[in-house]
């Protein structure tokens, strides 16, 4: 007896060598949290499930996985517009965060993961403050999170101690849906004592880290001046790199940066829209990919963002990249799918377990509209995707086996009242003295 | 008594010299085809007007204008992708186009037509084909057009006569929705004498050009090497820029060309997505702007672009301004508002007549829901129009005083007729044999 059967179905099938196929007219079965047949239209009789979803030849793909955000920061989007990286950090992020509240986060956390399941995002790996908030809202929400609470390097031991509480409240809560990992802010705000403490509480406490590094080529050069190595090889002096990382943005990656990365259980993650508003430059995801380090598609955080939409990470990656290649023929459809499925599942530590509609894989996925007007006719399904489909084309979002999004309908959250209780704290939230921030950036 | 009553609206208004405010809580009165009244809620009597939209918030907005597509390419979307330019044109789109009968052009511009209207594009410069029927799709529509068909120089003459019988048939059709344009296709397809037999009938005809114009950098140096100036300058000496001119790309527009443009009544139109795919380089918008030449927002074509999206246009214009000039301080949102709007207007020759909700300006605009968990909290409205706002935000469509879609429902014309039209050809168009091909790309 199965669960929930999916009928009538296409599904999109990468392969871990970055092959795809279309398996058109399938069905697909799942029990509890796993998929257990993926079969051709016909095969599954449907009188062995309990519970039927007629997809009417929409495409099931795997849920999209945004591998490295500031979800709560939805409540600051559209404060810092047209401004340098430095003012984005010292004149507006990180004064505006002076006013963070705990319940702000959890409000926060709620939009933000209301915004992705809209638009078909089912893991998302998070960095940010107050995380038990974080965790909250993700267990409500129904999806699935690495978390990671932020510290920089001067709030000291105690802040560490008390992120390590956070992970052990929540590793492996929600039913495994969310894992938690250490979350040192970037070598420019974490000397290299913060670093090596991190690294060996990650190996006592066996998680992952997630942290910035790199993020312009800017900063790979200050800290060359300043010390003589790159901040990736910072990661590398203090034993980060020995523990699986997930490296937010890697811009400034120098080559021999990557071929170290390519020794490591490092992943990179990737958030092109931040890059190109910011103007901080172009990421060497060819480098990466042809080294065998693994590139997830990612969004950050909505200050810079504005959206959490990862269909635009993936749109973005994929042009942005043919332009700095200066050729049209780089970065083919099939590898910004296994960027977009395969890829960000191993970024976010979910290598074999997500990123994949087949038997055994944990049941995230998502069935995508193709009727529209603006991706028809349908000469060809993998372009549509990449460069057509738009985060509203989302139908249906299942997650660990349960439905929580269904004909656009949210079915775990109370979208209304999320918008409301953000909303009311919309001017407390924005007040910004520019004197009083909770870190400077000046790497 | 007035014909339409918007009712309780946020208005967006653009000065000319780039200017933003945003009118809280208007009513907009429309009588026959012109904006009437734009006042405070309350000032307006209902009773004074004969249809009543409640707008319940959203925002008013002109509506957005396409300055260069050739919009029946969107039954070939999809077929040409990770290519280069070079054989994107022959083994490809010129190939593909071998296949095009003057059926396809109805079916395909009513099915571009039906995804711009529902992304809020009124107005569109098209270069196409068999261009009766794209203006009998525009008739029917309900929008407004500037349209141009295609001449390459090798077809001569009897080709110029028969587009100028189509300008005579459709200019100021439609009720004046409909402009003609000559439309020679580009300097390195049509040679001098035809570029000036162009330019005299232009003049004679009373009408605008709308032409490709070095699109590349590459094409620019080549016509440099051939014949020592560059393509714009080919049209200066052919006298095709002392009409209103449509300028396609003008990628490699040189300094000393901008120059030249400043003093013509040119307009340039930026697609930047297809520019992004297509590796072509970055177009020197800020360059544009500061000498004064009007810029305009474009999607080109399906097979490039893969949508007709504009909102994707604007977001894409501004962020890879910022990269390209290295500065995310560049391309305000002030400025990207008045390119989507006032100059989008002038390059498609409609200034001061579309492009603004004022009094006195043609009815088209747009009602844009705000109420998105990927747009909320909504500290900035500009910011979200740019940044996060989607095409399918937009629920109602307004043009020439008629609402020609409601609550997201297309009035004039019937979706689903028209992608089981397009649908049921797509075999036959699909076809492709490179060495049939209309055209040789060889700049």
């Amino acid at each position: 007896m199965y669960d929930l059967l999916i009928q009538n179905t296409h599904v999109l099938h990468v392969s871990h060598g970055s092959e795809i196929r279309v398996l058109r007219d399938h069905d697909i079965a799942i029990q509890a949290n796993r998929i257990s047949a993926v079969e051709p239209v016909g095969t599954i009789q449907p009188s062995d499930a309990r519970q039927i979803i007629q997809a009417d030849g929409k495409l099931a793909m795997p849920g999209l996985i945004n591998t490295h955000s500031h979800v709560p920061m939805v409540i600051f989007r559209g404060l810092a517009e047209d401004v340098s990286l430095e003012k984005w950090f010292n004149e507006y992020m990180w004064p505006l965060e002076s006013n963070l509240q705990e319940e702000d986060v959890y409000w926060g956390m709620l939009l933000g993961l209301a915004e992705m399941i809209e638009a078909g995002v089912t893991s998302v790996a998070d960095h940010y403050f107050y995380m038990d908030q974080a965790a909250r809202a993700v267990q409500e929400a129904g999806t699935r999170a690495a978390l990671g609470w932020v510290v920089f390097g001067n709030q000291g031991q105690a802040m560490l101690d008390r992120t390590t509480q956070f992970i052990e409240r929540w590793q492996g809560a929600a039913g495994g849906r969310i894992t938690a990992w250490l979350a040192p802010h970037a070598p420019y705000t974490c000397d290299d004592d913060f670093l090596s403490a991190s690294a060996q509480r990650a190996r006592d406490l066996g998680v992952g880290i997630h942290i910035h590094v790199a993020e312009t080529a800017a900063q790979t050069q200050a800290s060359l001046e300043k010390r003589g190595i790159t901040p990736i090889r910072v990661l590398e002096e203090t034993g980060v790199l020995e523990r699986p990382t997930i490296l937010a943005h890697a811009i400034g990656a120098t080559p021999s940066d990557i071929q170290l990365l390519a020794e490591r259980p490092a992943g990179v993650a990737h958030a092109p829209k931040t890059y190109l508003k910011l103007a901080m430059g172009s990421a060497p995801v060819v480098a990466f990919r042809e080294a065998g380090v693994p590139v997830g598609l990612a969004t950050d955080g909505a200050v810079s963002n504005n959206t959490l939409d990862i269909w635009e990470s993936m749109r973005l990656m994929a042009m942005t990249q043919k332009q700095a290649q200066a050729s049209p023929e780089m970065m083919t459809i099939a590898q910004v799918l296994h960027i977009a499925t395969r890829s960000s599942a191993r970024v976010v530590g979910l290598a074999d377990q997500i990123g994949a509609v087949e038997p055994g894989y944990l049941a995230d996925l998502i069935l995508v509209d193709m009727g529209g007007a603006h991706v028809q006719p349908l000469h060809s399904i993998t372009a549509s995707l990449i460069y057509a489909t738009r985060a509203s084309d989302v139908q249906t979002v299942i997650v660990d086996g349960k439905v929580i999004m269904r004909d656009r309908k949210l079915l775990t959250l109370n979208k209304e009242e999320i918008i409301q209780q953000v909303s009311q704290a919309m001017r407390r939230l924005a007040r910004r003295v520019p004197s009083q921030r909770i870190q400077v950036y000046n790497p």
